[in-house]
């Protein structure tokens, strides 16, 4: 089976401090199944664009062998665009404009041979419509959840019920904080997984990431980047690699969590390199091997 | 040789969000020699005190082998004093009041003896003291450094003279950034790296800490807490059990300069469990050692 990706797609403007793009390939589940289709195939995506999309995506994530079947192109309809500008200190994002265009009305439908997928990845959407996906698959054995404070504040009732639904949430240390009403994000941990995930994942940026589960934490160093060239998708890029290698692997153990977390930042890693989704376009597993023997060694002693 | 420790002594007024203690043994002196202690003897400390110190403080430091032969007692004298309060978030400390004391006029006189010690942790204290130590000393083979905010911002040039002695620095990463002017960590390391020391260490706080080093990084996580009980000193315990375990070692690569790190972060992570020093008065070092197991299955993966 497949592993079935659904959440946004769109075009981004972007600005960082060092350089400028326009109209760019962006959402969350372009990153994800772009990063996951280097471990497993096929990827399959859920979402919604309009005629106006760039058919050079759609042949890119073609020849990713990402299935689009369950891709809506809404005719005469224009697709989502975000735009945003980072500040000196990348970790600070202004949102420029969001025109949520045909995916404001995004009713995402999870195509009949999707529906007994197993291995099931909910972008950063609308708690509500993550319900919706969950409510058209049979049964799915390991569904991963992205969210973000925009949701946690606005829908909090929705997300946890999403969250009763989950095997693993994924989200950075400022949401987790935000989500349990707890600074110490050890507290906070054990709070988030009582509502529900088996498996919690922290992204700390440039701290790394930690992995929670029953009576074990699992510390993940960040690749030591001396420039970030963009952020952008850092996120669905680490849930993509996570994802894509245990779909590949089919093992769910803690040690194999582990790997995956591992795989995760590195895909991340790659993501901010360059602008937009590009760091992900040209990768090769050896790469992506290379620099998971690299986060190893970034950590290990006797 | 003995392991030569140079810094502050003093009592100490804390309150946290749990509790307060007043004329709590205090001072870099304090922490980085007990939380040696665990590793080699003797640890030898020069510093100063008034006529007023506890004798209970003395009593205590010599059952933990700590030569006390530098240590000033100046008669009629009042030992340094300070006052802080933490905030709800513990990365944020309000100082109350500090009172110099018998500290204003300090000046190290490293005994004959020690003279010779070929390692050597300079604590947090002006960089001017810490030059007049360094001159004291025959040839130290490892000279081990911390300092802070309030030194880099008004003795800056000092300070630049005594990192061109140092080999290792130890120093947050809000400092590291401060006397770099880089945001970005591994650019900073690079640049204070620059400046002399051959090894730098950034401490993270509940992000763990870093050790640069010629084309190689090592990240140690952070040891998972749920109850920070008292922060003051945690970074001179670290000091303490980094350089205790090199001096009990004598081997300077960068293997063994990593488990430092780690048993660094230990003897921190036992620091902040109570307050004052207490949490490194009890210690063993089968205690030390499993702790230090903990921090390896941390981020262990295959």
């Amino acid at each position: 089976m497949s592993l079935l990706v659904v959440g946004s797609i769109g075009t981004d403007d972007i600005e960082t401090p060092f350089d400028k793009i326009n109209d760019a390939l962006g959402g969350s589940t372009t990153y994800i199944s772009l990063a996951a289709s280097y471990f497993t195939a096929p990827v399959s995506i859920v979402g919604v664009v309009g005629d106006d999309f760039n058919k050079e995506y759609i042949k890119m994530l073609e020849e990713h062998n990402v299935d689009l079947e369950g891709l809506q192109i809404v005719e005469g309809g224009k697709t989502f665009r975000y735009g945003c500008k980072y500040q000196y200190d990348l970790n600070v994002r202004d949102t420029l404009f969001t025109e949520l265009n045909v995916f404001e009305h995004f009713n995402p439908v999870i195509p009949d041979k999707e529906r007994k997928s197993s291995f099931v990845v909910l972008g950063n959407i609308a708690p509500a419509l993550q319900i919706n996906v969950l409510n058209q698959l049979y049964n799915p054995k390991f569904v991963v959840c992205d969210t973000m404070n925009f949701w946690i504040e606005r829908t909090k009732e929705e997300l946890i019920e999403v969250l009763k639904r989950v095997n693993v949430l994924i989200i950075n240390d400022s949401e987790a904080r935000l989500l349990s009403q707890e600074p110490n994000l050890i507290k906070a941990a054990r709070m988030i997984r009582e509502l529900g995930p088996e498996y919690l994942i922290i992204k700390k940026g440039e701290h790394g990431a930690m992995l929670f589960a029953d009576n074990t934490i699992f510390s993940a160093p960040a690749y030591p980047m001396e420039n970030i060239f963009d952020p952008t998708g850092a996120g669905d890029a680490f849930a993509g690699g996570f994802t894509g290698y245990l779909h590949k692997n089919q093992t769910l153990d803690f040690e194999n969590m582990k790997r995956a977390v591992v795989y995760g930042s590195v895909m991340a890693s790659f993501c901010v390199e360059k602008f937009s989704t590009k760091g992900l376009e040209d990768l090769s597993y050896l790469r992506i091997h290379d620099r998971f023997l690299e986060f190893r060694e970034l950590t290990k002693f006797n």
